[in-house]
């Protein structure tokens, strides 16, 4: 094997260590803006259900590896860093790896992928299977157990609906960001919170209650101030962060938060129908099932006022057949047992099990 | 007169040329983002109408002199230069000056209004009179010829609606920049526009000519390629250019652009109207007639979409009375004319004009 001493010693302890058995296992890693995490999973064979709980050898973490975020050099010492520290956490070396699944936000092109497959084909030896993935996948396989089909809805600072059919074929809806209209995502929700504080105080809207619970959180005495607040720093996560307090205002009565959330709903129902639409997942008869993996915390359970369910009821409207699935396990196992399944299909083993086999949560609507 | 030699020699030339007579000047100077123009004019008698053309003796230019963009000092130095450009092209120096009135952007408390007196202090005797205003003034008075009453809509990058009363009240709406929801200004238009294309591309919205005039205009051979063009550079004028595309694409016939520039007219016309509303400009009876005077990019005539008539024609369904003004005199004199009206009050002479008295072009809705 090539042996490579990127930042000084990240491979060093493999000298260091036995290596336990003969045990192959698979990396799975999700990699993101605030985080990244790899898990290290055993190889396990084949069975209906899957082991609960799955065999998770070790976890790793480590901070920002999207490249448009902190530049390529420093994503990859991190993605490299935490593929070691989880090797060496679950006391295995690199010549245990069998494939390595990386999903990670920022690969929206074909030019992205191949880059990062050159370099992680540096660390790891030909016999080993790469994959890498936008984000976005391994958080539809966390909720699909491995297996590429069905649609994700992905709501949180922005928002994204991505759709894989059997054969392949992908399709994705919003995710372009703020400016390009991402109505439906925690950003969204809360910007349309400040502007309705704006026109509630400027006269072109009604009142609404937004206006002193979000001063108050904030600190500001006057919807003036909320301006200076704003633009002092450019981070969507800071607005989105806000999405709570119109949840609460929403559930008090407020009929402003009331048609903000409203809106949120049918942005977020409209993306993933139009994913669904174009993948034909619902089938010829539009009645088919598919699953609709939910993740991101737009989409989290609230107390009277629940975002996710409201968006499950506005497309099953359309689809009846949506199977709405809040994933059991985070996205990084999720991206391990997509490389699990790439190599089961890979090595022509048993064949990947079918939508109706899934062990994970699947709430009717 | 306390002599000052900020830049090094500003104020030289007054050492040097000789001063035409006992002539008194009023400066007024149009502070902005983009540049910064001082306009020496000097002090004439009454008359009503206003002398055609306007006596200005000169024009200075200079760059950004709001200090929210290039500091504080920096901004003091335009200023401060553009207005000895300004005296030293009309052949007078700093003892004809009779009154300063700063209209600049960037000045939104009375803390702002406050530091740049007292700068200004500085290089003036006591018996100047020195105004400092926000930019929407010498926009209004541009159309109102130095009188303060009535409403001013600013439709370029952004778009605000600033009003005045006779007895000195005043109100805004809107204003309050993207992200909180100037959904009627050039960059909110503009902003619709490319949400539009990605919406049409993903399955969300209607097929529209938007998508390849605008692509093609920027270059780009796919909407994906949207995403990296919009974030690449944070301008809001950059966005805002895209205007007279969407301008074109409705006069096409496209129902989405035409959509756009509908829902803009609704949201200018309804700054306007919130303004009016709070500060009674209609009367009582709500059929007063006010001036409004239109300003910015957005509303200028089109061919056959003109955004300004139709705003126009929106709010004269509720405010009948309303006196569309588009200003013949450019802002720096709305300033020089704010002072001399100012300074006509302060000296007990002529009462101002009456809004039936202007010298101005009134085209009714």
């Amino acid at each position: 094997m090539k042996k490579r001493y990127r930042n000084g010693e990240t491979w060093d302890f493999e000298h260091e260590i036995g290596v336990l058995g003969d045990r192959e296992v698979i990396l799975g890693l999700d990699g993101g803006t605030t985080s990244t995490i790899c898990i290290c999973m055993p190889i396990f064979p084949f069975s209906d259900p899957f082991p609960d709980p799955l065999p998770v050898l070790s976890r790793a973490v480590a901070g920002c590896s999207n490249h448009n975020s902190v530049g390529e050099t420093a994503a990859r010492e991190t993605l490299e860093q935490v593929m070691a520290d989880a090797l060496l956490k679950s006391g295995s070396n690199r010549s245990a790896v069998r494939a390595v699944c990386l999903s990670v936000s920022g690969v929206n092109h074909s030019t992205d992928e191949l880059g990062i497959l050159n370099w992680l084909r540096e660390i790891f030896p030909t016999h080993v299977k790469l994959y890498v993935q936008n984000d976005a996948v391994a958080a539809l396989a966390s909720g699909t157990m491995g297996k590429l089909h069905g649609c994700v809805l992905i709501a949180g600072t922005g928002s994204i609906a991505f759709g894989f059919t059997e054969d392949g074929r992908q399709a994705r809806a919003a995710g372009a960001g703020p400016v390009l209209g991402d109505r439906g995502s925690g950003y969204g929700i809360a910007a349309q919170a400040l502007t309705a504080i704006i026109r509630a105080y400027d006269g072109r809207g009604p009142v609404t209650i937004l206006s002193s619970n979000i001063l108050q959180i904030l600190g500001l005495s006057s919807p003036d101030e909320l301006i200076g607040w704003t633009y002092a720093d450019p981070s969507w996560a800071r607005i989105a962060a806000l999405v709570p307090v119109v949840v609460a205002c929403a559930e008090a009565g407020d009929r402003v938060a009331h048609e903000i959330l409203q809106d949120s709903v049918e942005e977020l129902a409209l993306s993933v129908k139009a994913v669904v639409q174009r993948l034909g997942l619902c089938g010829e008869d539009g009645k088919g099932s598919f699953p609709l993996v939910m993740v991101g915390g737009v989409l989290e359970a609230n107390n009277k006022w629940d975002i996710g369910k409201e968006v499950v009821n506005h497309i099953s409207k359309s689809y009846p057949g949506v199977l709405p699935i809040r994933p059991k396990v985070e996205p990084a196992v999720g991206a391990a047992l997509l490389g699990w399944n790439f190599l089961l299909k890979e090595s022509h083993m048993e064949p990947c099990k079918t939508s109706e086999e899934w062990n994970c949560t699947v709430a009717r609507p």
